[in-house]
């Protein structure tokens, strides 16, 4: 499928696989934040998702597109984050056997996680080895299907979801702000957003240490990124993709980017105001209002794409000094 | 107004009222506590009300129903928590003065809170006077009408939207679990609840060391606790109310307690496993299942009141050892 095939009516079909397999997730308002900024505000809580992310909606919507054939010969995926969790739950719903190339020096934590649901990791050693040998060795020898955690129509399509059920609850927004890391999320809710809102801003957010895509946006050339230590990090891929790429030059309107300082800020503001858990990553589009990097619209639309955070960063995070008193 | 005229058509009447102006709260399923319990788990989410907590529901009801004259004399409370803030923010958005009485050792984070939702604090000496003294001092000066946490119809049937808003969105529920304090929000949910599915079980449920409506409930006759020390601090109410007692007697099925260690582990459990910030008074259904206090019901309903944990309490069970990983 080419990028222009990626259209709102994949997202619609995406929509119906999903439908009482994925959860609907809340979308809440927030008026501490609407009022500082003048805005009404409405977060669709994708930190609330089944595996606590978004990526599931791709995930399953991959999946369940596979034949019996298909399948049989399982799917294979390397990702250690969100990603890996939620092929291995579609998986398991699904009954197809899941792969996961993870490096030996993963976190022992999210190897288990994804273990826990169901999938089988294989590891490699990444001093010999990249992941696309070792996956490439696999898929020969097992016939699966590579699953990649982005760029692929059906992934981008199911991720466009998220966008559907919040336009269709909070109807047609002025302006809808979106963490970009691999562009995923990004693209599918751009596609879904000029369809169903055309006057709607779509704008993705990027952390400055990680502005490959920002830049690339900028310039219409690929820029990339190696293994950027920011705080989100789910946006520590190194580009965006062959398909997203396109997708987000044709329908997203602008990217901006946030220190790492706003992005802790929003994660805690989001704790302390909203009483929500949403890992760095989730929080970007939060980060960008509260600290002026766009122009709030009448009705401002955020996707917090997740809720990952593990402890030891929540505590920190917490222990910041600052006001601890909740939304009205 | 008698116990006996605190109807379901009283709830559905707060909830006209309450409409655009209380959140309607989203209802989680939770996977994995529902696999574990063999039962479909339909949390609603009152953590993310408006306040952080159920209480507003209340508050605003009993408010909006004052008359001009009494608006204009304003409105007071002894509270110095989430029922404060609650009427601190309805006395707000209706535009009456409100007075809240306070000891002068309350913390100041709670004062602050309080204050920044516009209410006027009174502070008392309490090893010179009652809270109660006090109030009947300013009342008298004022004219004000006092309106107390929980033994007040009003109040009551504002509590009770909602189990309206939860058994709406799950359809009937074999079992539904509620916090107890001072009866307030399990009294109105019993009424809605046993209008709107009279097959469903209504259970109240208590921290151990604060058991007195377990034990009015045992035994027929009002018994009262001393500002228990446990950790759920919503429920350090001394009983039940002259409208709370009879209305449980009468509309709960049973009541269970849970040890100080369940209420944590439920904490955790709803951070880890679903994402959710809620404060130990209102993790208590969760705290009777995982404890297994009570048997769950095929479709099973737990109201989580409140999420007005403070830092420190939430850093510090966080810092507990124990699976970190999301739910499915």
């Amino acid at each position: 499928m080419n990028w222009e095939d990626i259209t709102f009516e994949e997202v619609k079909a995406a929509a119906e696989k999903l439908s009482g397999i994925a959860h609907r997730t809340p979308v809440q308002t927030c008026r501490t934040l609407g009022e500082s900024t003048d805005s009404a505000i409405f977060m669709k809580c994708e930190n609330l998702q089944r595996v606590g992310a978004f990526k599931f909606r791709g995930a399953y919507n991959a999946l369940c597109r596979l034949s019996r054939e298909e399948r049989r010969h399982g799917v294979l995926t390397h990702s250690s984050g969100n990603h890996a969790q939620a092929i291995a739950l579609a998986g398991r719903i699904l009954d197809i056997p899941i792969r996961v190339v993870m490096p030996n020096d993963a976190p022992i934590v999210k190897r288990r996680a994804t273990e826990e649901y169901g999938a089988r990791v294989i590891e490699y050693d990444p001093s010999k080895s990249t992941r696309e040998e070792v996956s490439e060795q696999i898929r020969q020898k097992t016939g699966a299907t590579l699953i990649p955690p982005y760029d692929h129509p059906h992934i981008i399509a199911g991720q466009g979801t998220a966008a559907l059920e919040l336009i269709e609850e909070s109807g047609p927004l002025d302006l809808l702000l979106v963490p970009c890391g691999g562009g995923g999320l990004l693209s599918g809710t751009a596609v879904a957003a000029k369809a169903m809102a055309p006057g709607c801003r779509v704008v993705g957010v990027e952390p400055e240490m990680a502005d490959d895509a920002t830049r690339s946006f900028r310039t219409g050339k690929l820029h990339t990124v190696s293994n950027p230590p920011t705080i989100a990090d789910g946006t520590r891929t190194p580009s965006l993709g062959k398909l997203t790429f396109p997708l987000v030059l044709r329908y997203v309107d602008d990217m901006v980017t946030v220190s790492e300082e706003a992005i802790v800020e929003a994660v805690r503001f989001l704790y302390d105001r909203a009483r929500l858990v949403v890992e760095p990553s989730g929080a970007l589009g939060v980060a960008a209002l509260l600290s002026n990097a766009i122009k709030p619209g009448a009705k401002t639309g955020i996707i917090l794409s997740g809720g990952n955070i593990d402890r030891e960063t929540m505590i920190g995070i917490l222990s910041r000094p600052g006001s601890q008193y909740g939304e009205e």
